[in-house]
């Protein structure tokens, strides 16, 4: 069914992003086309200026099926998206009142009078349906190009560049619209597994079984994150039974295949998998970073109502802090060094009792460039997590990698340590 | 001169570029090339294959002057790159025994046999030059197309995948070969200031007087990150005494426009150039972080060599912690809430003591989404500096946005914070 499936293509609209900003759009794109039933297969970015973009559409228009437009539909005279996809197709733009009407009371809602500029938003181009902006002014469009020798018509999505305007219309207007006209009689189905304590070539080897399956129903992309390694798999088949059945059997034979390193399904971090399991469990967690010097923490205190289960902590970066704030005895740190199993464990114990929480978990390490040496080379970790109850578990670890890999990674495992002792 | 200036184009190679996996290249290239002189018309992303690959180069070949390709020219089945060229300018490929040769020296020197794939990266399209890889195994190669009727001959260079590989032979093997060829009797010249405490759009207008000089010989990119914004500039010109007067004028003017906001110039970070100033000054710090959960110190402890002078301090998440750990009084608490300029103050001072540190600066704030109140919104964050000496510094600040953007903007505006108080 894939050698069938409709070509997709992005174009990403702004000088700026041939500038050095960083792109907002093209990953999160990618996994929702790909979980509709579409796959990109081109992106390309593209200056603002009537010539470039009117260029780089027409050659979209003649290779893909499906073209999704970020960007240039702002108010200003440099948003020009509307006017290249007109030139682009050859027809003219045409106001539309009821939208200007929206847009006006939209900024009288927020107590502003539209700029005269914003009128260019409330044009369309001829034949274009209008998709609705549920967060800001713009709206974005949709042509669809019909009567064609083609086994589908061409559509093209102009959405708005903010990613906070542009993913909603996307999900709620796009999508649903894009699987009517070319997911016809397709149902999909897709599946994401979260995989922690594996590199990605290790991820990659062990899920080859699964993966070898790859054909016109069954897709797969391995993704490697901070600390994680995501596994995607898409089905699109004639049957929604069938579909589910295929992704019933990935998610089977993938949790055989990596065993406990599963730690999640769905869009979410190993941070709030870590949450979830705190508060279903009440219990509370401390910590106490040394090499990481906040990472660990930073990470906890991203999600959402994790003051409801995070306590705090102390950030022993020297020595005096270990024992002052922790009260690790200055004998532990002259006998062993503060990179031991002997003062992770202190420290995790401490990290608990002093911010009277149920678990604490302590990071202290090598993180480089300097500070190793040939019996603690950089790179060397020590976590431990006192908790619950009187046990300590101790973990010690080796990274490559520079210094921000090595605290990086540090940081996962403690999650992880965290991950597997809470999921017992 | 801008209207002559050679148009340069990127392709990144790769399908799991289409599937989800964020690119590593774009911004930094973008930057690079203009810093040489040279800017980015476009930029593309291909999957791995063939007909795509070809197509693509081609049209990217009738288009520009410089070419930068990035990524497959590893040895497996699916690094194409090399074919693609071949194909896309009508050469064949060229078996090189010395590149073969320094591939297996390579290999030798790390213990390894080179795989009977490796050869593959010993081929060039016919006519290319080999570009050194400092880092890696595969060759880059960069292609000369003379002798046509245009002002430049096009170049191609093709260029591994990994940015650790990329960079280096970009910027020693390709720029200096493309200024040579592209920018002939041009001098550069560029400048970045990173600015801090003051929004892109008051940065963008601020700067409008310089700005508004852009040209042939100079112009201008303003791009906001993490808590600061860099503005950097371009010079292009006939001579480098010319080139050097425009960006010492864009310099002072900036500089005054912005007043104390530019923190630093060239590339550097805001915690960086906050730990040189503390290591200049033979200062310490320490942190008692509440809502930043610890962003703060892993800012700060990202610099190599950041325990010359940061001790760290507390994670004063739950008010526990502020009480126990910190010592803040439980009346201060009562009266004033954890969020409170006094309380702020209070974590400051403990910080810097219980750490033994000759600063000590507090975060305390309402992150969100949820314990906002009408006095106490969402946003409201108070950050204090204890030190040098007895005075301590209280900053009452509103920030706008998510809770992961009102933990940057408070991090970030606790460094902008100290950058202030030792820079004076």
């Amino acid at each position: 069914m894939r050698a069938q499936a409709p070509a997709a293509e992005l174009i990403c609209v702004g000088t700026e992003l041939l500038d050095g900003k960083p792109d907002a759009h093209l990953p999160a794109i990618a996994l929702s086309l790909r979980a509709a039933g579409l796959r990109l297969s081109r992106a390309t970015f593209l200056p603002d200026g009537l010539p470039a973009l009117t260029d780089g559409l027409r050659g979209a228009l003649g290779r893909c099926d499906v073209l999704i437009v970020a960007g240039g539909l702002g108010p200003t005279f440099d948003d020009l998206t509307r006017e290249a996809l007109a030139a682009a197709v050859g027809r003219d733009l045409v106001f539309q009142p009821r939208l200007h009407a929206g847009i006006r009371r939209k900024f009288a809602r927020l107590g502003f009078k539209p700029a005269r500029e914003n009128r260019r938003q409330a044009y369309l181009v001829r034949g274009a349906e209008a998709l609705a902006n549920s967060t800001g002014s713009a709206p974005g469009q949709l042509l669809t190009l019909r009567g064609e020798k083609r086994p589908w018509p061409r559509s093209v999505a102009l959405l708005p560049g903010p990613p906070g305007e542009l993913g909603p219309m996307l999900r709620d207007e796009v999508l649903p619209r894009l699987r009517r006209t070319y997911c016809r009689g397709v149902r999909t189905r897709s599946l994401t597994l979260h995989i922690c304590g594996l590199p990605e070539s290790v991820a990659d080897e062990r899920l080859k079984p699964v993966t070898d399956q790859a054909g016109p129903e069954l897709d797969f992309t391995i993704l490697a994150g901070s600390g994680q390694v995501d596994f995607h798999a898409f089905a699109r088949c004639a049957s929604a039974a069938r579909a589910r059945r295929l992704i019933e059997g990935v998610r089977r034979q993938a949790g055989r295949l990596l065993g406990g390193h599963v730690f999640a399904e769905g869009p979410v971090t190993l941070e709030a998998a870590v949450g979830a399991l705190l508060r279903r469990r009440r219990l509370t967690l401390a910590v106490a970073e040394s090499c990481t010097g906040g990472l660990l923490a930073a990470r906890l205190t991203s999600v959402p109502g994790s003051s409801g289960y995070f306590r705090g902590g102390a950030l022993a970066y020297h020595d005096d802090v270990k024992r002052g704030l922790l009260g690790v005895p200055a004998a532990v740190l002259a006998r062993h060094g503060a990179v031991s199993s002997a003062c992770a464990r202190l420290m995790a114990e401490a990290a608990r009792r002093t911010a009277g929480a149920d678990l604490g978990v302590s990071i202290t390490g090598i993180a480089g460039p300097s500070g190793g040496t040939p019996r603690k080379p950089v790179g060397l970790v020590f976590i431990a997590l006192a908790g619950p109850g009187p046990k300590v578990e101790v973990r010690r670890l080796r990274f490559s990698g520079d210094r921000q890999a090595v605290r990086q990674r540090a940081a996962a495992a403690a999650l992880r340590l965290l991950w597997d002792q809470l999921s017992r």
